[in-house]
């Protein structure tokens, strides 16, 4: 079958044939219809990640998909079914954080990623799984249910945070998105569905209009904050102090920027990545606003199944038109390089192997 | 009356005469029987607080205290009652923050803080307040009762740090506190009572044996760490990654370091009140760690009534060697600036203007 790959010292993604997968007894055989490409793909590409699966001198590329069940394989799921595959897998063995269906708790050393780190991933014709780790979608979501993966991490960062804000009475009303790439256009538009109580919200990119990112921003309802002319320890300033910010640029000075722009009892969930960086904080302030302010700030990564179900419903309630300005290229599998190029004018690309 | 008061430019506290308070109509007269000092007592005794009572030129100190109702004042309570008051009071008008009986959450401006900032405290043979401000405790708190003050703050923190780990089944076994004054001791004896989950204990202070505080911290079933030879960023290593961190130093650095001190999934709760401090950090992989980890750091300050109920019950099930160990020096108004000595022998001081 075809896959896309990055194979062991390239630093591009290419097309190979390789064996088709067979399912192992209880696990059944996927036929893929569509797999986004985001942030992590493009690190993964770049060799950041490392951890080529046991055997392999190639990694199958991604993580986020939607696919079809082509074989049950005498499994509770039924032939032509759609799922959207999670991402992590426990690393041998099972371990409590699997049997508690929460892998995105998992340390360490406990689990690989599909896509990611030492395990294969869905940018491929089929591909296999147990059950336990497919989450079923209506037929619905054949075109843009690959963003399930990407707004479940935002579920969770949204959970944790109302959770850290659980002890008091908590009314945000104010909420900022670091970043106007994929993950932080979805996050705003999740902000702006109906059943979030955000009433105001912001996006932090660095573009001149006119930009489709920007378009999208104000077009949800969003403020663009244009990061040129308003550092994030301005924002409370130059905007107004934030509930809520979720951060989505792996730009380490946003972790702590992040308490400048915080409200009172404002919480900051951090999700990018950034590599090694020293620099300069006035530790002793922003010990003293966390304090006195009652701030919270936490680290969020990956997702569970309760969190996927939480993104099929949000997706459910995005505007159509969101999908159309959001998704700005398909590309075949033999044209994968060209969903790997960035640019001002692409927001998100998608590989497809299969009609939706 | 007598009032143990810092009076404006002065940089110690005094005895000072002042007029009797009169309760106004809903308010109770208390008389005070005793009241504990800490490090925010030295900081406005210093002067770092700052915020006279309209009108006054001094400042009547204290805010951990327990007192009699001398007069009911026709309100709900009885003569003779015992009762320890809080802290904070609104700022003029009262507003959401205290209606909904959570003013620890009131952000600044929106409150006076009895002894400390804009009111006065509680360190004077009698004193007034409305009933809302005032906790009942048993008789047998006569003695140690003021230690529901300090005891509440780090309820307090207990309940953010619980509730920030609540979107998944968190299980912790390690604590490490930072900081052997008595904030920190304290809150060891609350980590070590039976209905804390916490197995193995750790405090952190920079003194040589033979030391009091080391021996309480043994004697209640933790670990000594010496700052000296293990920093915060080498605990995990030397000892082991700590589910939970509490900062109870001021220092700045410890709320960068609890980072490095954490497990995956573990939260640090920062209490201490620094001043500015720049310095360089890693913020890359500060920022990195609290993303892949999931870990957590909020703030806290202050606390409210439940959490004052919450303390009265923990003091219950401290040992009673404890308190004997823990107050190491009882003086009477006319010797305050002893009270406000400070030197290894000493660990807890109060203030007692009638007998328990």
């Amino acid at each position: 079958m075809k896959a896309v790959v990055v194979e062991r010292g390239a630093s591009r993604p290419t097309l190979l044939d390789v064996p088709d997968p067979e399912p192992d007894a209880g696990e059944v055989l996927l036929r893929t219809l569509r797999v986004g490409i985001d942030g992590t793909d493009h690190e993964v590409v770049r060799g950041n990640h490392g951890g080529y699966p046991p055997g392999d001198d190639y990694q199958i590329l991604g993580h986020e998909a939607v696919a079809v069940v082509e074989d049950a394989n005498g499994t509770d799921l039924d032939a032509g079914q759609l799922v959207v595959p999670t991402v992590r897998r426990p690393a041998g063995e099972s371990n409590r954080y699997f049997e508690r269906s929460e892998p995105d708790m998992a340390p360490d050393g406990q689990y690989v990623e599909r896509g990611i780190v030492g395990a294969h991933g869905y940018m491929s014709e089929f591909f296999t799984s147990h059950p336990d780790f497919l989450v079923p979608v209506p037929d619905s979501f054949a075109e843009h249910g690959f963003l399930v993966e990407p707004v479940s991490n935002s579920e969770k960062a949204f959970e944790h945070a109302f959770a850290a804000r659980s002890a008091f009475e908590w009314d945000p009303e104010s909420a900022l998105v670091l970043g106007n790439g994929p993950l932080g256009l979805l996050t705003l538009a999740m902000l702006e569905t109906e059943s979030s109580p955000f009433e105001r919200t912001y996006c932090l990119g660095r573009r001149d209009r006119p930009d489709p990112t920007v378009d999208v921003i104000e077009r949800l309802g969003g403020t663009y904050v244009d990061s040129r002319e308003t550092a994030v320890d301005s924002v409370a300033d130059a905007y107004e102090p934030m509930d809520f910010v979720y951060e989505a640029t792996g730009y380490a000075k946003h972790a702590f920027e992040t308490v400048d722009a915080l409200a009172p009892n404002g919480v900051g969930a951090l999700l990018g990545i950034p590599n090694d960086w020293e620099f300069e904080v006035d530790g002793g302030r922003l010990h003293r606003e966390l304090v006195l302010e009652n701030k919270a700030l936490f680290g969020s990564v990956n997702s569970n199944a309760r969190q996927y179900e939480a993104a099929k419903d949000r997706l459910g309630a995005f505007p159509d038109w969101f999908f159309d300005a959001f998704v700005t290229d398909v590309y075949a599998p033999e044209n994968v390089e060209g969903a790997f190029e960035t640019g001002d004018d692409v927001i998100k690309t998608v590989v497809e192997f299969d009609a939706p």
